[in-house]
């Protein structure tokens, strides 16, 4: 008999293999479980924006896939229906970076996860991310 | 003299030379005047996600770049502090999008963008985003 | 045969007979039509908090409250999903404030409203206040 | 000498006498400690709205003076620069509320919140708050 946490492996595994996405911009699932989800991606030249800094796009964009792979790991198809996130610190290329998406709280067909991203190198946040899903199957 | 918008093209060029990451996504530059900024883009295959359709954060990518060229047309170095984004439709690969950003209010150092993102080929909003800007120079 | 705007005043109406919060707090309707609503109210002593100004709750009472009206005044009921609210200026006892929300988006049983709240004497903008709705019925 | 949650306490007490408005919507102050305040509240019948249930403004506020409560625990005036809610379940009048305001991250002088807003009597949550803090002195 499966096991929550073997849903999410399965839902995640599933996912994984159709979000050319998250795999083109060198994300790495570290661990998914029922409601949880931890990515890793190091920023890449390729991301950096006007400011010599990373984009915010591509740090919410490794927030946004730990997200979705939280709020997917109970097996129904579930979609970000609105998120935002908050900049701490400027994101500089070559920083290793994780994203930890937590379930805050799930009711009817909706849920809030809260997702914070830190530099590996010294576990400073460098911003927090909240996102919406709804679950549409 | 310069006038507003000779300013707002001035930094817009200087932030297009530096930002690898629009250009790297295939972003173009429709307009940008005082506090607004017209951007562009095609949801490329390698932008898709787990359901098929286009990751999320390639929409916000695409939002954020046209609020950073509308929050940085005045001159002054201006980062974003925190933004929203909600989906109304998703995105698929192959959709041009162009994503449009006005300014709301400015008050001290803070502003406030607002950001529709439309599919061009019926006008119809995919998104809509609003960014929270600091001047920081 | 109705209009649209008919529709909007019976259903302002309905709900202003039943909401004792606005007019305990002594809000006043402005105009209601579809998709629009502008509500008032003046910052009584009784809503002024730790740091001599108004309590941010009652700036957001009055905003979410315009939401409402705007949001309803299609018929069907329909209520607050999420809201946001960014405060620019303090709002000070005495100020009378106007709240003017707008609809910006609706898509399937969603709605996305804009409220600008402004101080009346000057007509500076003192928060900027983004609510999500959602038909129940 | 004062310990972090001696000034916290020291803070609460300034800012309770001030705060007019907390007082006359009845909350109580159950906990106060450093980046931390548990406030309480009823849902009194002149908080019901449009639908028959409490006007979200008042949900708002409870949770917003948690978050101001805790946000000032370390002493210098800070203020609510913006707050988000999500409206989970709707409440009625008679509730009695709690909200816990736990601080998630500080940097530079500026401060995220996340507060819960539970029903006491099963303890379920009915809205969730996050605020965005700003000290200023």
């Amino acid at each position: 008999m499966s096991t929550p946490d073997d849903v999410a492996r399965a839902s995640a595994e599933r996912m994984w293999t159709a979000d050319t996405a998250s795999r083109d911009l060198g994300m790495r699932i570290e661990e998914v479980r029922a409601g949880y989800a931890r990515l890793s991606m190091t920023l890449a030249p390729r991301m950096a924006q006007g400011h010599g800094t990373a984009h915010g796009g591509f740090v919410f964009a490794l927030a946004d896939s730990a997200f979705a792979f939280a709020c997917n790991s109970y097996g129904p198809t579930t979609v970000a229906a609105s998120c935002d996130i908050t900049y701490l610190r400027p994101g500089v290329v070559g920083d290793e970076l994780v994203a930890e998406a937590v379930e805050r709280e799930r009711y009817g067909r909706n849920g809030i996860y809260d997702v914070s991203v830190r530099r590996v190198s010294d576990g400073v946040v460098i911003a927090e991310f909240r996102g919406k899903s709804r679950t549409i199957v």
